[in-house]
C-alpha cells in the first residue's frame, strides 16, 4: 500500500521481506553483551542490514518520485502504480517462497495455506493505509500544504503511543523525549516556506490530521503484531497474505480515485523507465520494512525513515540544487542527536 | 556587564546576590533523597527560588527594552545604560554588606578588603564581556543578522565545553545531547524571517561567530569559577569587586562606542521612566545569574535563560501581538523536552 508514498513521499508503509530466517522479537532495548552468543550477534547482524537497506532504499525514494514526474506533474496514474507495487511485492514473496519450497520442502512455517483465524487479520492495515489515503484529500483541503506537511510528522507520535498500548512495549522516559525531538525536528526540516504563518486552523483540521496520524500509526503497529504474533511463520507467507490485500485494497482505490483515468487511457498510461525503476525501489523498500517490522519494530522503522529523509535532502541538494535551509540544517541536528538520546537512552 | 542584553537580548553574564548563606556547590546532579537533611532542602529551595526569580527577570527583561524603545529605536545610549546597570549592582551589593555588618560585625567572609591574589581573576569575567561585545560588532558586518541570530545560541555549546573543561564537571552523554538539542531549539525558536536563505557565510564570519561564543562561554563559566573559589566568601563581597571591574570596563565601552554623544549630550541623554525599570530589571536578573552561578551553575542558568526567552515569547504574544511561527512552537517543544531530559538523564 503505497499510495500516499508517491503522493506525499510519507514513510509509514508495511512490507515484506525474502529472508529465510524467523526469528523472535529483537527489541532495541536488548543489547548484544560480549559473553552473547553468536546467535545473538548474527541476529543483530540481520538486524542491521535490514534497517541500513530501508534508510537506503527510502531514501531514493523521494528522488525517485521527483525524477518520475515531468514537468512537475505525474504522468502515470499513482493508484495504478501502488497497486503495481503491491503485486511485485506479492510475486517476488512467491519467488523467495517457490526457491525455499525447492530446497526444504513444504513446512508448517512455509506453506501458504493458512486458517480463516490466521488470515481475518491481515487485511486490517491494508484497509487502514487506504483509509488513511483517503482521508488525506479531505485534509489537504481544510489545512494548508506547509501546515500539513508539519502536522503529518505526528504519526511519529501516534506509532509510539500505539505500540505502547497495542504491543505492550515499553519506552523509557527519555525515549518518549527523544521520539517528540524526532517528530519536533522532522517538522523543523520542512519549515521551507510560510514559517512566518501562524497556527491558525480549524478544529476540525486539527481532528482530521489526529484521526490520520492514528490510522497510519495504527496500520504500522497492526502490521508488526501480525507479523511477530506468529514469530516462526516463513515472513514470505507472511507478507504475500499481506500483500494479496494490498492488491484488492489499491484496487479499491483505483476505482475511487482513478477509474476514468483507468477506462478511457489504458493501465500503463504514461508510465517511464524511471517509473518502474520506483516501482522497483518502492517495492524493495515496502519489503525492508515489512523486515523490520518482523525483525526490529516500529520506533526502529521510524527512526530509519526519518533519517532516510535527511539523505534524501543531501542527495537532492548534489542532484537537484536543493537549498539547505536553515530550517532543514537545524532539523536534521536534531533528528540526529534524537536518534543518539534513543539509543542510549534505554530502559534503566 | 549587560552590553549585549540590551542591544541583543543575550542572555550570558555575571551577576550578584544579596543572600547570607554561602554554600559549597550544589550541582545539578545531586537529588535530595527522602532522608536527607534539612539543610541539604534548604540548599534545594535556595536554588529552585533563585532559579525562578532569574526566569521571571531574564524574561521581563526583552519586554522592557521593546518598550523602551522610541519608534524602535533607542533614544537612550546603551553603554551609559550598562554602566549603570553595573553600578546599581555594586550599590545593591554594598547595601546588603552595610545591613550584614551592622548585625554580624566584621568576619573573615564578609569584609571588603581582600588579597591581590584574591582581586586579580575579578577584572578577567568582565574583561571577556566587553571583548565580546565589541567583537559582535564587527560580526554584524559579516553576517546576516537571521544567521547572527542563530549561530549566537552556540554560546550553549561552548558554554557546556568550557564547563568541563574548566570546572572539571561532567555531563552525562544525554545531558550533552539535550544541550544540543537546546541549542538547536533555541535557534529554531528564532526561524522567522528568511529560514529559506542557505547557509553560506564566510569563513571569517564563521571563525568570528565560534570566537565568540568561547568568549561568552569563557565569562560565564570564569564567574563560577571566581565565586565557587572561595565557597564560604560571602556573595556580595563577590559581586562587589566583580562589579566594580564591570564598571571600569563598562566606562572603557563607553569612551569606544558613545563618546561623542555622552560629551556633546548628556550622560542621561534620553531615559524614561521605563529606562530607569530596565535598569533596575536588568540589576536584579544580574544578581540572580550571579546567585545561580553560586549555588547552582552554568548549565542550570543556560537552561533558566532559555525558557525565560520562551516565556517573554508568550508574554509577548499578549502584549505586542508577536505572531507564534511554526518556527517558535516547535523550538519551543524541543527546549521543553531538552530541559526534561538533561534532568532525567543524570550521570549514572
Amino acid at each position: 500500500m503505497e499510495h500516499r508514498k508517491l503522493k506525499n513521499q510519507d514513510e509509514d508503509d508495511n512490507g515484506g521481506g525474502n529472508d529465510k530466517e524467523s526469528q523472535k522479537d529483537l527489541s532495541m532495548t536488548k543489547v548484544p553483551t560480549l559473553g552473547g552468543t553468536t546467535v545473538h550477534w548474527s541476529k543483530w547482524k540481520l538486524k542491521i542490514i535490514v534497517i541500513v537497506a530501508l534508510t537506503l532504499l527510502t531514501s531514493s525514494q523521494g528522488i525517485l518520485i521527483v525524477w518520475s514526474k515531468i514537468n512537475g506533474k505525474y504522468e502515470y496514474s499513482v493508484t495504478t502504480c501502488n497497486f503495481m507495487v503491491e503485486a511485485l511485492k506479492c510475486g517476488l514473496s512467491i519467488l523467495a517462497l517457490a526457491r525455499m519450497w525447492r530446497i526444504e520442502g513444504f513446512t508448517k512455517d512455509n506453506r501458504l495455506s493458512t486458517t480463516l483465524d490466521e488470515v481475518i487479520v491481515y487485511p486490517i492495515p491494508a484497509l487502514l493505509y487506504l483509509v488513511k489515503n483517503l482521508l488525506q484529500y479531505y485534509i489537504l483541503e481544510h489545512l494548508d500544504a506547509p501546515l500539513y506537511q508539519i502536522l503529518k510528522n505526528l504519526n511519529i507520535i501516534s506509532t509510539g503511543i500505539l505500540y505502547r498500548i497495542i504491543l505492550k512495549k515499553k519506552l523509557s522516559n527519555i525515549q518518549w523525549a527523544a521520539l517528540i525531538q524526532l517528530c519536533a525536528g522532522c517538522s523543523v526540516t520542512q519549515l521551507k516556506t510560510n514559517s512566518d504563518a501562524v497556527f491558525h486552523t480549524s478544529v476540525e483540521g486539527w481532528v482530521m490530521v489526529i484521526v490520520m496520524a492514528l490510522f497510519s500509526g495504527f496500520a504500522g503497529v497492526y502490521t508488526e503484531v501480525i507479523l511477530k504474533k506468529h514469530p516462526s511463520r516463513n515472513i514470505n507467507v507472511q507478507n504475500f497474505w499481506l500483500y494479496i490485500f494490498g492488491m484488492v485494497f489499491s484496487a479499491v482505490a483505483i476505482v475511487i480515485q482513478d477509474f476514468d483515468m483507468v477506462v478511457n487511457m489504458r493501465f500503463f498510461y504514461g508510465y517511464s523507465s524511471i517509473t518502474v525503476i520506483m516501482i522497483l525501489n518502492q517495492a524493495l523498500s515496502g519489503l525492508a520494512v515489512s523486515m523490520v517490522m518482523k525483525y526490529a519494530d516500529n520506533i526502529v522503522k521510524v527512526y530509519s525513515t526519518s533519517v532516510a529523509m535527511l539523505v534524501t535532502a543531501v542527495i537532492s541538494y548534489y542532484l537537484f540544487g536543493f537549498h539547505l535551509t536553515y530550517g532543514f540544517s537545524l532539523g536534521s541536528v536534531i533528528v540526529v542527536v534524537s536518534v543518539y538520546i534513543h539509543a542510549v537512552g534505554k530502559q534503566r
